[in-house]
């Protein structure tokens, strides 16, 4: 069975062959567009205090949620082109920091989330 | 059903509440995480010829699988907390890429990929 | 006579010469170093409230000033490697904003900073 | 006597203070703001070849030169705000790679600049 991101990758190969932009979609070049794209997405969130991102104005939400496809359109191209499987490796690392972080020690303000949520 | 991308969002969503993190998962504090994770992965193909990233020895992809995995449960918690159906925005944005890079004007090295797969 | 930026930019001309790195100090891989480094200082940001942000504790302030100094090195080198002149250009780009965001117009909270400050 | 960098923070901190900015150039928005400008500058190189990165045509100069210009001027202002000193930061960093990276041990294509060029 092919799961949504299989089948977005096999969309992304196909819009890249008929185009013939195989050529430039190696993947030090997609890690530079996800980059650039993830620039513009955070570029949104800027000026907007902690609270205003929670609750964007609709046209500004309209704005992420498009440069939110552009990222993800890039990652699962690059990932592809990698031949790496990218639902698996999220999910081993979210197993890793399940493991990692134990949620008692963890908790709430006590250490706070930099060391922990970083995974490093 | 649960698609695998909902299922992930879900599993995140628990790791955060039972540590108390979402306080810390702002909108405006996932984006600068993720753009983290994404300097992260740029780091390892910063040195690399184009032809190099194309094969990685083992030890730099095992190395870029881990910084893929890391970006995408940032994209994926970053779209969850916004409530943005992650697979939909890129399927749209595909979409109309598919539209305005007609395979025949955009072919090759005639324009070149900048204008056309930046999508803007 | 000397500036302090042209005698960083030299500096770093021979650090790369006497290493025989200008084969990797491409001004394509450095902007891909340069986004490293930048997303390494956001990383350091990324849990820290606004309040938090301005005024860091010792440890992660030092952490924030040798992050400033890498982004530095890696912007003047890669300025240097395209023949620019970064003062020139920050100047030019500053005059620029001074026309264009008139002080009356964008004070305060009014029209908020996003469209002005970011200059485009 | 005051520096060039020096100058063009006093210019920086007028041009928020007149227009009551101040209140949006926290240290963590200002890093976001250098983040997206890194992103677009980035953006200008991704589908170049190493080659062509060394040589962009005039127009796409222009654009890198107004890039490097806004780059600049968040890092200088970032910097100001925190209260670092940008050129003693840059020059302890550059000092510490001189110690570090020693020119016999890793010159040219021998360990590659990968560890040592990233100064970690």
């Amino acid at each position: 069975m092919t799961t949504e991101l299989e089948h977005l990758a096999a969309r992304l190969r196909e819009f890249a062959r008929v185009r013939d932009w195989e050529q430039f979609h190696t993947p030090k070049n997609l890690v530079m567009a996800l980059a650039g794209e993830v620039g513009e997405l955070a570029a949104e969130f800027q000026w907007l205090t902690a609270d205003e991102s929670r609750s964007p104005d609709p046209e500004t939400l309209a704005r992420m949620r498009t440069e939110l496809g552009d990222v993800t359109l890039y990652l699962v191209r690059l990932a592809d082109v990698l031949g790496v499987d990218l639902m698996a490796a999220a999910t081993a690392k979210l197993d890793d920091n399940d493991r990692r972080y134990d949620a008692d020690l963890y908790r709430g303000s006590a250490r706070k989330a930099p060391p922990s949520a970083r995974g490093d």
